[in-house]
């Protein structure tokens, strides 16, 4: 296995103030910031040499990720682990009495994603990635 | 400039509880467990091709994190960027009137970091990192 950290993404009320602080103070590499209506947010990727940091702001008021920052506040929202074969760490996690939420899914480019409640992963919500066209 | 993540540090309760289901499960890279009896901490490292992934369990009741465990439970304790210049980069964050949390330090290594408060960065801890040899 060779699982690596894929990206980290931090939920926050108003993206252009999150961007003053984390491109404008701190310098990382601001690359795009996209409307992504399927999941009711706007995204700023920051992709770095060692993995990228997203920062994301609901768009609307009821979606999950709306609801979160309601209750939790500004702060990580989760952190991704890209791995070789996600039916089979999805699996393993499953054997072991973990709790990943919902079914594996696939996004536009084919990447496959799932996520791991963070009540199984030491209070932090884990999204696992497949990139399209790598596993079985 | 040129941040880039470096690392990500979640606290847990118990080191090796948390490697179960970190490497055991999930397939990030164990290096070395380590005590920090300067930090009153014991590390474990995941560094991965793109950032590193540590686990982090107090090994005292009174320090900083063990109150920080106690208060907020298990997750995210940080996240670790790495800058050019951490003179110039906190000056910047001091001017702009965000909070960074007392002086830059120097680990035995060499290497310089400084906490900038969440408040001051969308709800997350901040650590800005300097490795030895670099900068001015």
């Amino acid at each position: 296995m060779s699982t690596k950290l894929n990206h980290i993404a931090i939920v926050v009320e108003d993206i252009d103030k999150a961007i003053a602080v984390y491109r404008d103070a701190i310098g990382l590499p601001l690359t795009a910031v996209n409307e992504e209506p399927a999941e009711a947010v706007k995204v700023a990727y920051f992709p770095t040499a060692t993995g990228e940091v997203e920062l994301v702001q609901p768009t609307t008021s009821d979606s999950g990720i709306a609801k979160y920052l309601a209750k939790k506040g500004e702060g990580l929202h989760h952190v991704c682990l890209e791995v070789d074969n996600i039916e089979e760490t999805a699996g393993v996690l499953t054997a072991k009495g973990m709790e990943v939420l919902g079914e594996i899914r696939t996004n536009k480019r084919g990447d496959r994603y799932i996520f791991v409640h963070p009540k199984s992963a030491h209070g932090v919500l884990i999204e696992l990635y497949e990139p399209a066209g790598r596993g079985a």
